[in-house]
């Protein structure tokens, strides 16, 4: 039996960590296989080409440059790990996946939607999630939760912030352009309330499931 | 007055850097600023992606991935170097470009000629070289001087000689793909017998400049 590919998404701050953990341990509390994973990354290419895009000395991308490194480590990711597992029986699961790419990218940072779509179609063939948890919170309580989370475990995060140095408007943007994905895309993306506790989103999150 | 973008284009030990070194010198003698440059690579950005694709410890691209960051790195190169030097009116000499990934990664590899084409098209949206000399030359001759290159001076190229590893045949196809094009685009690529000697093929490169 094949398994299932499931993405989390999300602006800075919704919980998509916490909740990829929690439905790991009910995937394989009923007998499953999993496999977590994230993107841009989650295969060692695809993990070098990360290395170019979020940290602060990787270099100063052209917005396509920057889109056709997503859709490289993408394409990498997808064909070594994610086909492979689902082929297996399975279930992975990944925190961002080209959803991210359209918000970011397409309506964070005004690339040509088209363009991404295009660049989509020719790498991944129509290949896309089985299930997405758009995980929704306003911009100040996002941005909140993530510089407290920042400062409480200064880590990785302090190397590959570029992504949460951006400002305020653009967190907007970002987070109409998931909502609008979501509406577009209404049998694959559930949108959560990610004001929530991390418990009672995980309930949404079960009940879908 | 716009300047020119000039590319050399041939397998291995077809002395592409030998006469992109000679043809600066006549442009410079002729009072033109002029760029040398290579791919993949030309930019820092681009350099970082080269480090990804030639070297051994670069990673297991699929041919997909591999394209992708050709691509991404030529765009770099071309909107940040080629396009404003040429609009500022150098002369700007470039060691491989389009024509080597549809060579190398379409003829040799195998991978589809139809699907780099469209990268090709949203990546670079129709920017292609004023002049491409092809440096054609029988590929046992080839291999032969490029060996020899390699043990008269061990360097860079023991760690970057990932494309001189591969096998005749793929070599031959590798050369019947740069003839192709060549027929193809007799408007824009002069083929150049470059069994002569360095002298005789740059007088034949000054004849068509």
């Amino acid at each position: 039996m094949a398994g299932k590919f499931i993405t989390l998404e999300g602006g800075e701050g919704a919980g998509k960590t916490t909740q990829a953990r929690l439905i790991k341990s009910y995937f394989e509390e009923s007998g499953f296989d999993v496999v977590l994973t994230r993107e841009p990354g989650g295969v060692p290419e695809a993990e070098k080409i990360r290395n170019l895009l979020v940290q602060r000395d990787g270099g100063n991308w052209t917005p396509m440059a920057e889109c056709l490194l997503f859709f490289a480590a993408r394409q990498m990711h997808v064909e070594t790990l994610i086909k492979p597992a689902v082929a297996e029986g399975k279930i992975v699961i990944c925190d961002r996946f080209t959803d991210s790419t359209v918000a970011y990218q397409g309506y964070g940072h005004g690339f040509d939607l088209d363009t991404i779509r295009q660049i989509e179609a020719l790498t991944l063939g129509g290949f896309s999630p089985d299930l997405t948890f758009l995980l929704d919170i306003p911009v100040k309580d996002g941005i909140g939760r993530s510089l407290k989370h920042n400062n409480s475990a200064p880590g990785d995060e302090n190397k590959e912030d570029r992504f949460e140095r951006l400002d305020v408007s653009f967190h907007e943007r970002l987070r109409q352009g998931f909502l609008d994905l979501a509406k577009k895309n209404p049998e694959r993306i559930r949108v959560v309330d990610a004001r929530q506790s991390a418990e009672l989103v995980f309930g949404e999150i079960c009940a879908a499931l």
